[in-house]
């Protein structure tokens, strides 16, 4: 199974490397993509990344935030207002197994319309954004509706990476990746009642 | 005051970016800083970043870890068999508020001698091997013996960071960087009884 986690400029860079490690070490073949072509892309703090994968060839997809509350100059807003990101990311969802996203990565699927009548999270600081573009938003570390799974902000990421390990490889696997991590799962993982 | 966080080929992700991610957010100045000179430097899982800063203008370095259990070509075991990291980190220590590890970043610190007659932790895998050259290998998630501060495996690093951001601004901005990241501390974290 082939994740690709998208970066581009401006990314926050915890909503990236959480997941990361966590579905890398649970043996995922995982790539950083970029959004249209390969090239350096430079996060929000400044960390500049050569990036040789670009999005499209994923059977799930995870996206990060970073700059949608100050509406950043570069960030997931700039993505947003730009289109070919979230325009990408409609026309992937049919092939994908899942889209994924970290903090305010999930305003940019909710943006795209990615999201419409589903139950999500994001940043506690962008849950009053997120309200109008889903059918509910929920307060937990990790929703899982389905075909969409969405974390909260910054370090839930940790957390999205563990879950998508149990729910793709089991929750004995998942427990393994926790420890050898040393990262004790933090919060609570919601799921769509239509898929119990 | 400036952190410099080191980057070498092997190193592993989230032993860099967890540490980077709670000491940016506390307002200090952070740089991924190479060992010699600018360049591309691939970490353990091949991420290529270009690193314009080199260690040593520093008031504090963070050394991470990354194949040191499995003797890896490239990473912290590496960098301890080719002696310039380590000769660099004793040159710089006595001019440096501390040095502080994550995961086997702190095999590095101990096999150059800086944590002998010190309490330390690393990587659980790594505590029989840690265990000759310190005082005394201490179990806990953040070990502080004054000018050397060492933390566990792999997301310890967040609690590194977070507790030198204790240390340094106090405890309301450290609660404070915990929550924008929401992250809620693990473990615990050990002082030197002479400090106290």
């Amino acid at each position: 199974m082939r994740i690709e986690i998208v970066v581009f400029d401006g990314f926050d860079e915890i909503d990236v490397f959480g997941p990361f490690e966590a579905l890398s070490s649970a043996g995922f073949q995982v790539a950083l993509a970029a959004v249209e072509r390969p090239g350096v892309v430079v996060s929000m703090r400044g960390v500049s990344l050569n990036v040789s994968a670009v999005l499209g060839e994923a059977d799930g997809v995870v996206v990060p935030g970073g700059g949608w509350l100050n509406h950043a100059e570069e960030g997931s807003w700039a993505q947003a207002q730009r289109k070919v990101l979230p325009n990408r990311l409609v026309e992937l969802a049919p092939n994908t197994r899942w889209l994924a996203s970290v903090c305010t990565g999930t305003m940019l699927l909710a943006t795209a319309g990615l999201l419409t009548g589903r139950h999500a999270t994001t940043n506690h600081n962008a849950f009053d954004e997120l309200a109008p573009h889903v059918a509910e938003v929920i307060d937990e570390r990790v929703v899982d509706d389905g075909d969409r799974i969405t974390a909260g902000g910054l370090t839930a990421g940790l957390d999205l990476g563990l879950w998508i390990t149990e729910r793709e490889l089991g929750s004995e696997r998942a427990d393994q990746v926790s420890r050898s991590m040393e990262y004790e799962r933090q919060g609570r993982v919601w799921h769509a009642p239509k898929r119990r």
